[in-house]
């Protein structure tokens, strides 16, 4: 069910009738950009929307640039190819640039309704663990309120005694569909970005009946971010270099390319059993090398760095806590 | 992480401080109220708030009598006392009521941020699959897109052919909490209400790793309603008569006192991995004589119309298309 949006930015759509009619026949593509949900430090108000001028430089403020603008990724997804159009003209202003000094980047998507997980979906991960190629995908999930910022600590809990890292590329689903036909699913991505999927062992492998999801969705298990790169501006997602860091030392280290279930199968794939919606964020699945198929296990403590990286999306880095 | 919430019902609250003060001594109790969420039949302007004058009776319709109030149940229980507070002497005041043939009925939460269930949590379902009681709450969860009203149709996806009712006692959360103590956990609940935890078993039990997400998530599958009747409206939540009904014949006959474990427990358990917020629905476990333990297995045809009641909470039908 879905509640009525203001319609933002009306004049200025109305200034560019053949951009938006342009942008429109390419589903959300047309808008290169790295969307970023940033605090500003000198204000008090909450949460904005900007585009980052390449990884790490400043950022372009929407809503000091068009105080109509929406205030989260989600509300400017759910405005379609109008509110990506809305930011870029906002990106390509040059104006309204804020310094990374004075803002807190948070993730780039807050309070999605779905964060959809898939379990044993890189190749080699499955070699690593002796385990069967699955014949379809396995999909699990975290609740929204794991979800943390690309520099925010990840929270080692009292009651786990094993928590471990895993590296995914996350995509952000665009726009609203059921039954989406695997060859037009790509129109239905926003963009990409990058996620740990936290998982403590003891909880997924010993305890819940075995069902993973508590051991997924402890707090801070969903650093996410840097930025949300828009599909366009990503020239092959199942081919780029994918990476985890403890402390320095490479631990995964992988390409997408291994995916067994890729972007535009999975989003048919759950969209047969569910709506998705704009701001719906998939996590793809891990290669190998997480800790607890090392020999012997080996899991966060309290003090620990974890960076996980991946070609043109960027690098989110967590601290251990 | 939250966004400003605007402040409603300033002015009526000051006429009433000391009615606050005694509700806030009570934590969220003091406003016995059948909670409803509804769309007026002769306006286009989407979801409201309404407290419903008794099962099946007229609605007193929140924005009607003060504008200023928020249009979903999970921004008013936002609010905490001060929402409810605002809910009651709209109640009380006895204006505004619309009548039931002018009004569809919504699921009284939409969108909550998490809809968490919890599986094998009656002594007599148990021993119905021959099953160990668990030592510890089995937690997992639906997307909130499954959430349906409570005349709604049920949706038997091409996907399943074995799809089962469970009734179930659904309780909300209504402030926001993490680690919070047994004690204390009742004061974390807003109210109770009805919920049928739909089934694909053969996605349940043989499909998706047996991850148990996709088979409880399908679009429908989450009947909930028909109000969501305040804490303090229920003199003892584990002590009420729960039954399913398909097409009027009884199929699951219990009593919540049989569940294992119960409202406060959970609450508590839950909190220990993720932090509660207002709106956050739970689903409880269903008693036994659901489809797929029958001899032989019965699973929901088109056609079929399905009930789920649970005494003081009321009633949800829905029909199988």
């Amino acid at each position: 069910m879905r509640l009525p949006l203001r319609s933002f930015c009306v004049f200025r759509s109305f200034l560019h009738p053949r951009r938006t009619a342009a942008a429109h026949r390419q589903g959300l593509s047309g808008a290169a950009m790295r969307l970023v949900q940033f605090r500003r430090l000198d204000k008090e108000d909450g949460v904005r929307v900007g585009v980052e001028r390449g990884e790490g430089l400043g950022v372009v403020d929407l809503k000091a640039f068009d105080p109509s603008m929406p205030s989260t990724v989600r509300e400017l997804l759910e405005l379609g190819d109008k509110g990506l159009e809305c930011a870029q003209r906002a990106s390509v202003s040059g104006q309204c640039v804020v310094d990374r000094s004075s803002i807190q980047l948070l993730p780039p998507v807050l309070a999605p309704e779905k964060v959809v997980c898939v379990g044993m979906n890189y190749r080699d991960h499955c070699l690593e663990q002796n385990a069967p190629i699955p014949e379809e995908p396995i999909i699990f999930s975290k609740f929204p309120s794991a979800i943390t910022g690309p520099y925010d600590d990840i929270i080692v809990p009292p009651e786990s005694q094993e928590v471990d890292w895993e590296v995914e590329l996350a995509f952000v689903i665009g726009r609203r569909g059921k039954h989406i036909k695997e060859e037009d699913a790509l129109s239905y991505v926003a963009g990409f970005t990058v996620a740990n999927d936290v998982s403590a062992r003891d909880w997924q492998m010993r305890r819940n009946g075995k069902q993973w999801l508590l051991s997924k969705t402890f707090d801070s298990f969903c650093p996410l971010g840097p930025a949300l790169v828009t599909a366009d501006a990503v020239k092959d997602p199942h081919n780029l270099g994918i990476r985890c860091l403890v402390n320095g030392d490479p631990v995964q280290s992988s390409n997408t390319d291994q995916m067994i279930f890729k972007t535009a199968t999975l989003i048919a794939w759950v969209s047969k059993f569910v709506t998705l919606t704009p701001g719906d964020v998939f996590l793809t699945g891990t290669p190998p090398g997480v800790g607890v198929f090392r020999n012997p296990p080996v899991f966060l403590k309290k003090g620990d760095v974890v960076e996980c990286q991946i070609d043109q999306l960027g690098s989110i880095i967590n601290r251990v806590v």
